[in-house]
C-alpha cells in the first residue's frame, strides 16, 4: 500500500529536524540546504526509490547520488529513518563517525564522494550507462543544487545522458535560489534551468519542490519516460519552514546556535513523530556471466618499434576479450590513444565521451561503481581538465579506475606546448593512494595495462607518442613498485634513471659513454608511485650520483620522487623541462630541454668532473 | 569603400591554399579544419574586425581569439595576408618560427594560447567584461569548433557572458560536423547548438558558413545587438573545396601528401591571386587614468590571531584602492576567501563567476590581457577544476595572473576531504614559470599579496582556514624566493621547515624541545617556488637533518621541493598527508596526519635517536 502524502510531508519535517539538530551538534554544516531538499528526500527514500535498506550494494535496485554533497546531513537522516544505517545522524562530522561532513564511502550507501559540485550527475550518468549495458531496469537518481548548475560539467553529463538515451537517469535540481555568498544567477527563474536541460536533450519539468504530491507525480512521469533522461526542476526555499532563515541570505554553511535559536527553529517546524518502514523492493535480477580475469600476453620482437600508446590499444583489446568487466571511454581521441581497438572488438563496451574530459572521468567512476574495470583515455595533458574529478574519485575509493594519458611531454613535437603533458606525473603522484606507471616499450606497456586492470584503486598510465624500441622479452613481468636495471656493472660511475622516451636516450648515452670507457647504470623507473626505493638506494650507494631524466616538468615528477626516496643517502641531479616548450621536431625539443642522449652524456660527464 | 563579396570569397580560397601548403610543408597539422573556417576568417579579418594591422596591442580595436586552436595555420594565413605579420606561414611549426602548431604568444597577435578546446571563449568573455569596465566600444570575437562545443566550459563562459550582458562579445561556431575520431554528437543539426546558446541567454543565428554575404549580414546583426552576446552557428564542411576530403572522416590532423595529392587538392581550390589591404580602423580612444602601483601596509599586532585568508581579503581591498588595475573574480566563495572585501570598496572591479572555476580562471586570463592585475580566488581544492586552464594560462604568459586558494589541507577540519586542498602545491609547482607562495600569518599574507601583484606571470598564493598568530612585524619584507629563519642557534640539532599552519606547530615544537634542552631551527618557507636554496643548504650543513612538515600530500609539495633543493647535501625527512583524511576537528586531523607540534617533537626525537 502506498504511503500517504501526509506521511511523506511529516517525514520531510523529521528529516529537517534531524539536519538542523545534527549540524548544530557538529557546530558546522549546511542545515538550510537540507531544509530546501527535505520533501525531495522524503519522497525519494520513502516512495520513489526501489531498494532494500539492508543491502547497500545497489544490485538490482535504484541508486541515489547526492550531487549537492553539502546536504549530507539530510542524506544521513533519510538513511537512518529508512533503517539503512544504524549510526545516529547526531554523530555528524565526528572523527569517530562514518557520517562525514560531505558524503564519502565511509558510509556503504555512498558510491561516489561528493562535495565538489557538478560531479554527481557525471557519475550517475556512468552508472546509468552501465546499467543499460548490463540490461538491468534499476534506475539512477541524482540530486543537484541550483548553484551547482553553473558548473559546465553538469552540461557535459547532460549531453552524454541524452546522447546515450539514458532514460533510466533522473536528475532533480533543488532550485532554492541562494548560493553560498549570495543569490544564484537565475534565482527562482525555474524555466531557465528547464530550458537548458531541454536544450541538452532531456525531458524537463518544473515542480513545486515542497509539494510531495507534485513530486510523486513528476517522478511517475520520469519513470514512464522513454528514450530520454528526465530532469525535475524543483522550486524550493532555502531554510524552508523556519521563518527567520527561510529564503534569507547569510545562512549558507551556518548551523543554528545551540539553545534558544535551535529550539525556536525546531518549534517552527513542529513535532514530527512518525516511523515509516521502507519495504524492500528490487528489480528482477539480471544474469551476469562471470566477468573473467583480465589477462594478456604481449607478442613483440626485441628491437621492434612500437609506440607505447599503440601497445596500450592492443593491450586494451586483449583485456576486453579476456574479461567482460573491462570497459573503455575516450574523449574523441580514440584514434590517437588507440582505445579504438577496444571499440573494434567490443563496441558495446566503449563509450565515446566526446571532448568533455571532466564528464569522461566522472562517467568512468560511475562505471566502476557498477563493478566494471573502466579505462579512460585521452591526451595526457587533457587529464588536467579533469583533475578535480580525479581528486574526488580518489576520495570515492573505486575498486578500479584506470586513466591512460598519451602524448606526454615535449617528445610530441610540432603540435606545441598546448598538447604536451608536462604536469601529469606531478598531478597524479599527489593523488593520495594513486598508482602511477610509465612504460617505455610495448611489452612493458601491455604488461602495465594488464597490471593496472588488476590493481585496486586509481591507476594512471602515461604513454608516449613516438615509436620506441621493444627492449623487454614478452615474458618479462612488471610488478607495481618495481623497476628494471637495464645496464649495470661493477664499476658504474653514475646511475641514470629514466622512463618512457628518456629511457631510450639513457640507453643510447650508455653506449656512447661505454665507448669512452665510462660505465653508467641505467634504470627504467616504470613505477613512479609506489617507487622502488631499495633499488634506488642501492644505486645511490654504488654510484657517485643519480641523474634523473624526464620528459615532464622538473617539479613533482620522476626526479623529485627519486630525490625524496634517496634523501640523505645519495645525490640526485634532476633533468627535466624547466622552460616553456614550443613547436619543433621531437629531436629538436628533446635536445633543447636536455633530454636526449647527447645531453645525458654531457650531464654524466659534468657529474664526474 | 567596403570590400566586395567576390574578393572575400577569393581571399577565403587564398587562406585555404595557404593552410594546405603550410601543413603539407610542416608534415603535420590540421588543414581540413582550416578549410571549413576559411570564409569566416576572410570575412572577419578583411571586413568585420576593426583593427590596425600594424598594432597587435588590440588597444581600441576589435580582438580575435581562435578558440579552435588547431586551425592555427588559417590564423597565420589571415594575419599574413592582412600584413599584420611578416613571417611566411610556410614556416608553420618550425622550431625557428613564431608560427607554432597551435596559437601561442610567440606571435604578438595571440593574446591567449589555445589548443586545449573550450578555453578561448572564457578568455574572450574576460576581455569583453574588462572592455565594458573600461568603457571602450571595441569588441571581442571568438571562433570555436563544434567538437569543442562539448566542453562544459563553453557553457560556463556563455552564462557568464549573458549574465554580464556582454553584447561586445561575438562567438562563431564552425559546425563542420566532424571531430577528431569521428562525427560530432550532433552533426549538422545546427539548431541544437543555437538552442543551447539561446538557453544560455545569447542571441543565436544559424548561417551558411561558406556564404560570405550571409556571414557579413550576420556580423552586422551581431554588432547591432544590444544587451546580449551573439553567437553565429556556421554550417560548414570540413575540408571544404576539395572533393576527396570534403565532409569525409579520417582527415583530422592529416595534411595533404606533398606532390600529387597536394597539387590535386590545390587545383580543385583553383588560383586565388589577390591582395587585399586592411585599412587601419580603431575605436575612439578611451581615456584611462594611470592605474597606480599596487601597494599596501599591513596593520597588525604581534600575537594577534587572524586567518591568512582574511588577511588576503584585507590586502586585496588595500591593493584595489592603490591601483585601478587590480580586479578580482571569485567562484561564489567570496565570503570565505574574503575577496568580498574588494567588492566592498570597488564593486565594479569585482566579477562574480559563480560556481564555474574553469571559466573563472579563463576570464581572469582575459582580464590580464586587457592590462589588469586579476586576482582569482576560491577554495584551493577547487583550483584543481581549472588545472587545464592554469596550464594554458602559463603558455599564454600573462603579464599578471594571481590565483589565491583558501581552505588548504586537513586543517579545515569537519567539512572533510572533498574541501581539503592536498594537491594544490604540487599542481602549481609543476606549472612552468609559476611562482608559489604560502603565507603563515597575516603580515606575510598581506605582503605576499602585494608582492604577487607586482610579480610577472602566474602567482599562486595558498591561504589557510584557521586563525594563526601574527609572528612578523608590519614592516617585514617577503621577497619572492626568500624564507624566514624564525628560530636558530649555534647548536640546532634539526631544522624544521614549515609553512602556513605547520609553521606555528613547528614554533610550538621548538618551545617544547627547548624546554628539554633540544635546539631546533625553524624556517618559514613562504616561497615554495622559487625556493631559497641557499638558506636550506646552510641549514642542511649546520643541522643533522631537515624535517619538512606540510598540510598537503607528501608528493610534489614542500617536502619534495626541499629534498630536491638540498639533494646530496643533506637529509630531508618529509612529513605530510599520506592517507585519505576524513571529517574531524582540525586538531584531531593535524594530530592524525602527524602535522601538529607533538608529532613534530616526536619526529625530531626520532631523527636524533
Amino acid at each position: 500500500m502506498p504511503v500517504a502524502d501526509a506521511s511523506l510531508r511529516l517525514m520531510a519535517q523529521k528529516l529537517r529536524r534531524s539536519s538542523m539538530r545534527s549540524t548544530t551538534q557538529a557546530g558546522s554544516g549546511h542545515p538550510t540546504t537540507c531544509m530546501s531538499s527535505a520533501e525531495i528526500a522524503s519522497v525519494l527514500f520513502f516512495d520513489e526509490l526501489r531498494f532494500d535498506p539492508k543491502d547497500p550494494s545497489g544490485q538490482d535496485a535504484d541508486v541515489f547520488v547526492l550531487s549537492k554533497g553539502h546536504a549530507a546531513p539530510l542524506l544521513w537522516a533519510a538513511l537512518y529513518e529508512a533503517s539503512a544505517i544504524e549510526e545516529d545522524p547526531i554523530t555528524l562530522r565526528r572523527y569517530d563517525s562514518p557520517l562525514e561532513g560531505h558524503p564519502t564511502p565511509n558510509s556503504p550507501w555512498v558510491r561516489v564522494a561528493t562535495g565538489s559540485l557538478g560531479q554527481g550527475l557525471c557519475a550517475a550518468a556512468g552508472m546509468a550507462w552501465t546499467r543499460k549495458l548490463d540490461g538491468t531496469q534499476a534506475r539512477v537518481y541524482a540530486l543537484l543544487g541550483d548553484g551547482e548548475a553553473a558548473e559546465g560539467s553538469v552540461y557535459e553529463a547532460a549531453q552524454f545522458a541524452s546522447y546515450f538515451k539514458l532514460d533510466n537517469l533522473c536528475a532533480i535540481v533543488d532550485v532554492n535560489r541562494l548560493g553560498q555568498s549570495g543569490a544564484t544567477m537565475y534565482g527562482h527563474d525555474l524555466e531557465t534551468y528547464a530550458t537548458r536541460f531541454r536544450a541538452f536533450g532531456w525531458e524537463a519539468e518544473v515542480v513545486d519542490g515542497h509539494d510531495v504530491a507534485a513530486l510523486r507525480a513528476a517522478f511517475g512521469r520520469a519513470r514512464a519516460t522513454s528514450g530520454k533522461p528526465f530532469a525535475l526542476l524543483a522550486k524550493t526555499f532555502k531554510g524552508k519552514g523556519v521563518s527567520f532563515v527561510e529564503d534569507k541570505e547569510g545562512w549558507h554553511g551556518r548551523p543554528f546556535k545551540a539553545g534558544e535559536e535551535l529550539e525556536k527553529a525546531l518549534a517552527e517546524i513542529g513535532p514530527a513523530d512518525l516511523k515509516l518502514t521502507v519495504e524492500p523492493r528490487k528489480y528482477p535480477a539480471v544474469a551476469k556471466p562471470a566477468a573473467g580475469a583480465p589477462a594478456l600476453t604481449p607478442d613483440y620482437k626485441l628491437g621492434q618499434e612500437v609506440a607505447t600508446r599503440e601497445a596500450y590499444g592492443t593491450a586494451l583489446a586483449k583485456l576486453a576479450k579476456s574479461s567482460n568487466a573491462v570497459v573503455a571511454i575516450d574523449g574523441d581521441t580514440k584514434n590517437s590513444t588507440f582505445s579504438d581497438r577496444l571499440k573494434a572488438v567490443a563496441p558495446e563496451r566503449f563509450a565515446e565521451a566526446f571532448i568533455a574530459e571532466q564528464n569522461m572521468v566522472g562517467v568512468a567512476l560511475g562505471m566502476a561503481t557498477e563493478g566494471k574495470i573502466p579505462f579512460a583515455s585521452t591526451f595526457a595533458c587533457f587529464f588536467t581538465r579533469a583533475y578535480d574529478f580525479i581528486r574526488m574519485a580518489a576520495i570515492s575509493k573505486p575498486a578500479h579506475l584506470v586513466l591512460v594519458g598519451s602524448h606526454a611531454g615535449v617528445s610530441i613535437g610540432e603540435d606545441g606546448a598546448s598538447q604536451m603533458a608536462l604536469e601529469d606525473l606531478a598531478m597524479m603522484r599527489a593523488i593520495l593512494g594513486a598508482t602511477v606507471l610509465y612504460p617505455s616499450d610495448a611489452v612493458s606497456a601491455e604488461r602495465l595495462v594488464e597490471t593496472a586492470a588488476n590493481t585496486p584503486g586509481i591507476v594512471y598510465i602515461r604513454t608516449s607518442r613516438p615509436k620506441t624500441k621493444v627492449v623487454y622479452a614478452n615474458d618479462e613481468r612488471f610488478p607495481v613498485g618495481g623497476s628494471k636495471t637495464l645496464r649495470s656493472s661493477g664499476k658504474d660511475a653514475v646511475t641514470v634513471v629514466g622512463a618512457g622516451v628518456t629511457l631510450h636516450e639513457a640507453l643510447a648515452a650508455h653506449a656512447t659513454l661505454a665507448a669512452e670507457g665510462i660505465a653508467i647504470r641505467v634504470i627504467d623507473l616504470y613505477s613512479l608511485k609506489p617507487i622502488d626505493q631499495a633499488t634506488l638506494l642501492k644505486a645511490a650507494a654504488e654510484t657517485r650520483a643519480i641523474l634523473t631524466v624526464e620528459d615532464h616538468s622538473v617539479a613533482g615528477g620522476l626526479g623529485e620522487a627519486v630525490a625524496a626516496a634517496v634523501s640523505g643517502r645519495g645525490r640526485v641531479e634532476i633533468v627535466g623541462v624547466k622552460d616553456m616548450p614550443r613547436s619543433g621536431t621531437p629531436s629538436e625539443l628533446m635536445s633543447e630541454h636536455g633530454l636526449d642522449a647527447a645531453a645525458i652524456v654531457a650531464a654524466v660527464k659534468r657529474l664526474l668532473a
